[in-house]
């Protein structure tokens, strides 16, 4: 897929790939939720994300190189969407990108808990995480999207993020 | 001014406010060519903005408060655009952008010498970086604009971006 290149600097053809609303919010939820279906992709978005902007999304992100879909051999009808080397590489620009809208926007805790761990973690973590990535979305990619194989720095990105929820939960009942 | 707010994802939310195709590359351009006119910010435009979209995004920066505006004591039809603190320490999140762009996407050699020099510095060099933009966007934003006041690390990318741009002609007329 060719992009419009106004100009040959690294932040604008960023812009021009991963400018608007959705694709980076679409790229994390494949990297972080390992969520590898559409159904998944659709269904467990935060953000609501309309079918059909999901489906465009998709469609442009695997023409552009950074997500590969193939077919998922359990379920005939279903694909697998993995991240593709260059998306995977986006984890430091995601970890930036996370610090600073913690520290200058109104997120919620749960929501911002893996964005403090990377921001803490810095560059040795990111790499850990990039490696386990590499695992479950190129070099098995069917057996990262069943769990049959996983990546331990995401399964404790994803417990944290599910004991800040259980907190949040417990102190607005208790309230 | 008020953001959507789909969710309390600092990615979402990041990307709620600057995930559009020139927020970014409008910050870029006051941050790395001190561009603090509105004038300038349109004739010497890279990627050719146009004039109704950069004073739409201008004023949706202000807005946010990524940007202040007021008047430019020696120009009285004139204002000075500045970066505010929130936008000076995008410079982690525009380095972590400019080294992926780099890596994936058809850049320009003069274009990406400031990208290059600002991964090899590392933090390091980014927050000598947003010190020096403090100075000259915050505590003398008029000197900062009129160039009374100086960046040591913003002269330093300029000269090797016009290093480069010299390289690239004079290769360019060899041929």
């Amino acid at each position: 897929m060719d992009i419009e290149r106004r100009s040959g600097c690294p932040i604008n053809l960023t812009m021009e790939v991963l400018g608007d609303r959705w694709s980076l919010v679409v790229i994390r939820d494949i990297m972080f939720g390992n969520r590898r279906h559409f159904r998944e992709l659709l269904t467990h978005s935060q953000e609501g994300i309309a079918s059909n902007i999901l489906a465009a999304r998709l469609k442009r992100l695997v023409a552009l190189g950074l997500v590969s879909k193939q077919d998922d051999p359990s379920h005939s009808q279903k694909s697998i969407y993995s991240l593709t080397e260059p998306a995977i590489q986006l984890v430091p620009v995601l970890a930036a990108i996370g610090a600073w809208g913690r520290r200058h926007l109104p997120v919620s805790e749960d929501l911002s808990i893996r964005a403090e761990l990377l921001e803490v973690g810095g560059p040795a973590l990111w790499d850990d995480f990039m490696a386990d990535l590499r695992r479950i979305h190129i070099e098995d990619s069917i057996g990262g999207a069943n769990g049959s194989v996983t990546s331990p720095v995401l399964a404790r990105l994803t417990q944290a993020f599910l004991d800040a929820r259980a907190k949040m939960k417990a102190g607005a009942e208790g309230r």
